[in-house]
């Protein structure tokens, strides 16, 4: 018998998303995968999912649907930016992996997730590792949903430092603050784990590499493959020395929250207007816009529990 | 067998929504409505379009589906500004009519629209006279039904002159910019019938309300009933003598185009952004934005045909 | 002794402002004439008042001061939009008159003005015919002047009607749309003439044309000379048969406001934010905004005064 | 015969610029001190600049110019939010010390910057403590001054870390980013200062203050007046202990390049438009705008040659 909690994960996968995907499979029951228009061209994001449920155990079957393939905002002809540079023209370090067998559901991610909560009333907590278009277009289609779910662990935004895809704006809030920003003042409970966390604590170096590799499962030599890429970027663009683990570490943190050392309480709104600052999360540290707090803010992680956690998940896919 | 056009409306029904709803139901095949949020209490709107249906014909069910209750980027918390002021508390002029007996459909106002276009590919024309926020939502969803709409007829913006809601803005426009960008931009082909026409053309004034009160038929009387308020609010904010009709104009011109007797193409985009202007309709007459052309402009209307028309209307309401 | 009203003129002289300037010299004590970036190339403007003066007579000294080259937010290395096409490379019809005799003051337009109304204190109105940026950045420098200036007459902006550099915006209100804004809000009494009175009153068509040919005058001949280019210019892009003339339109209303057979208070501001909008002008004549009027805005001309006035002005200069 | 370096300082006066006035007037050859509107009461922040040089010595004279008291785009009725709860009512830690002797001068500050520098050419750098309002609007009165000013220290903005006024920006550059912008796209050289310096490394704390005490000069005396509401003050909203000194680290900087021990070029921009954002800088170090650098951004601070600096400045004035 499953004690396991639910969770549907939104997802944009490439790069780091698969792990984070392993990771929630390791830990949660995974009721449903949404994928969302985010990191690399859609219907690749779709087969990268579905690819790596059947790492994560080739008996597996996790439905997986399909959502919006751009931000709300985005009009027909237009296309949002993808980041082939960070993870590889596949979004998987170039590996080009064959097709997996189980193919993706009839029927719109954004129907899934409201049936799913309105199945599961008060069970169901989302794993947000993309832009938040799906779930901010589900919130809208019902609202009704709203009270069902228990909580929303976002990774995205920046804590008042530097973004990753500008200098004020970490992506997944970048391609589609509108989402965000409907998502963040929905009412529903927030567990918010930025870019600065990535940065700060998530970090695996050569040193962390070599120890992966040292654990010689399928599930180590996954992570080595999809991580090529993004190695190089950061070393080249970031003038990071090792690969960034965003979307793990949320998953991490939602399956245990004592990998989160520290968090606070803050209100947390998304700029939509700016020129240059499209994007940009504005976390009220010292509550200057004196609004209620709507977001819990990780601000510091055991990277010790994070890395242990990691490496379990790893090993255990033999 | 029929061989009337087939439609579908798209309505915030409150006065004169109710109105082009019959002469919707003269003209065309009408195989749904759906409400969206904007002029009144959106359950309100649900059951004025329902009462209509029955004013039509007590024995029609054309079926009604609730949509979206507020604009595209409302969070959960934030109501937009309805007009009860224009068109009494219960938007039928303050008649407080009884419930109908037809109830509105199970499902969502987007998934019924994109079920139905698919159903009839190339066959369902849009009646837009309300805030284009499920229509956009509906292209939104699965954009594969751009190419199977032939035609979407909008009453909303203005074309270079004083809006309704704001001095640069008309209602319709103004309540989800968004939305309306979205849909002009979408590439479907667009006849966009703005409040400048409604007032220029279609107000019904002393005299006209007289002569339909003489056609003593259930759709006069019921015209006169829902004009109660309009009327005193035109006189009072507007300087305006008379009622006015952009919604039954929109569907008249959409029954029969020769009602049109000038119209241009022009690019149309609107302001979203604004500090004054959100909402603004650019009709770009001497194409100074160099784009390409994607809305026909209604820029004439043959008064006569279209009063022939809503005398015939109301009379065939037995 | 002159009893004629003191004014100082601030334009962008190029086209209609020439015409303008010499009906202020006929009807006005013009205390000096500022110049303001604008219709075309700074220094050609300079030029364009000095031998303007010239004309009206070869025997005057009205000194001519440089003000800002552009709008108060262009930085260093942008340029604002010039329209030769709209007056001719030379902002004269192509006409390239030789270079005056008299040279411009030292010192700054700003500091002109600020000075000449601190020494006629109530007395200097002020005619604007050019984007606001000089008369915005005096009353910045010192505020003191609010109180003393008793008019601003602003040829500027539109009321409710196509613009004529964007369909949103006209001119001057888009060349400097914030400083269109400071000078609205200052607190200082507004006429404003829109380019809506433009097109509806003050265009001269070929017949015109003829007769002010027929006058046979130094002026007149001025006049056919610098309106060559405009009037191909209206034809064209306009579909205006004729030439238009706001600038004299606004001096002649200054002059003698019986030629504005109608006028109302407004509540009047500039979109200084929007995507599509920048330069617009709210003119809020259903006091949509609940704002005190600000602006006495022109909504209507008689004629026939202003065809006399202008012929007057011509026909005087010999 | 003086050696020192000859610059013009732009203060808001209140509480730290105090320190950096007379920090400037020990290094530099200070041609002049023109206000600017910040802080607090334009009035007060004149007459803390002459308490200051007075305190420095009794027997200096260095003119005092009254500039712009308020941003560039604020309309005549508006007041900027000024921050008497960080720097005391009096802006000097509630001392309200005596009126001194001198006077402002007559003239407006811009005037005195424009002549100042066409008498040095290239001689004047300007050390700036307040919104950047006066330094533009001289530059946009005279911008063939650009040219002759070697060099502006700036402190403003901050480097991608929280700001402290709105999450999102610092102090200064929120006042008036217009003027941010148009100084920091003029083409002149800069260093930027930013607010992240100053809580990084100019932070005097308890133990630093008695420090400072023990001097037991004049100057001692009065950096403990001034700093009394701030310390406070930084305490409770900051949660830092100690007080803040974000201006004569920049005139430190000024003086003794050897201060900033660590430093680079970048590309720096000033959001105006956002809705969160209004004056967040742009400091966009890994270059994803593809612009030109136009700002040397101090990264960091040798913290004992600052704190050897502050107290030598201390202890000179006896």
């Amino acid at each position: 018998m499953s004690t396991k909690r639910r969770v549907i994960m939104d997802t944009d996968t490439a790069g780091d998303d698969t792990i984070a995907l392993l990771t929630a499979l390791h830990h949660f029951q995974v009721e449903g995968v949404t994928i969302t228009g985010g990191n690399v061209d859609f219907d690749q994001e779709v087969e990268n999912a579905l690819y790596t449920i059947q790492v994560a155990n080739p008996t597996y079957h996790v439905p997986v649907y399909k959502g919006y393939e751009g931000p709300i905002l985005q009009a027909g002809n237009e296309r949002h930016r993808t980041v082939e540079d960070v993870h590889g023209e596949d979004g998987m370090g170039g590996s080009f992996f064959p097709k997996a067998k189980q193919r993706p559901e009839e029927g719109h991610a954004v129907d899934f997730m409201i049936e799913k909560v309105k199945e599961y009333p008060g069970e169901i907590s989302l794993l947000a590792i993309a832009p938040l278009t799906n779930i901010a277009m589900a919130i809208k289609k019902d609202p009704s949903i709203v009270k069902d779910i228990p909580h929303i662990y976002i990774m995205g935004g920046t804590n008042n430092t530097l973004g990753n895809i500008t200098p004020a704006a970490e992506y997944n809030f970048w391609v589609d603050p509108e989402a965000a920003k409907l998502v963040l003042h929905a009412g529903i409970p927030i567990t918010m784990v930025g870019w600065d966390m990535c940065t700060d604590y998530s970090i695996m170096d050569d040193h962390d590499h070599e120890e992966i590799q040292a654990l010689d499962t399928a599930g180590s030599q996954f992570f080595i493959d999809i991580n090529r890429v993004v190695m190089k970027f950061n070393k080249e663009v970031h003038r990071l020395n090792g690969t960034t683990h965003p979307d793990t570490l949320l998953v991490s943190v939602a399956a245990n929250e004592d990998v989160m050392s520290e968090s606070h309480d803050y209100y947390v709104d998304v700029e939509t207007k700016g020129e240059l600052t499209r994007g940009y999360s504005l976390v009220d540290i010292n509550n200057r816009f004196e609004q209620p707090a709507n977001v819990r803010v990780c601000e510091a992680i055991d990277r010790n529990k994070f890395k242990e956690d990691l490496f379990q998940v790893l090993n255990a896919i033999k």
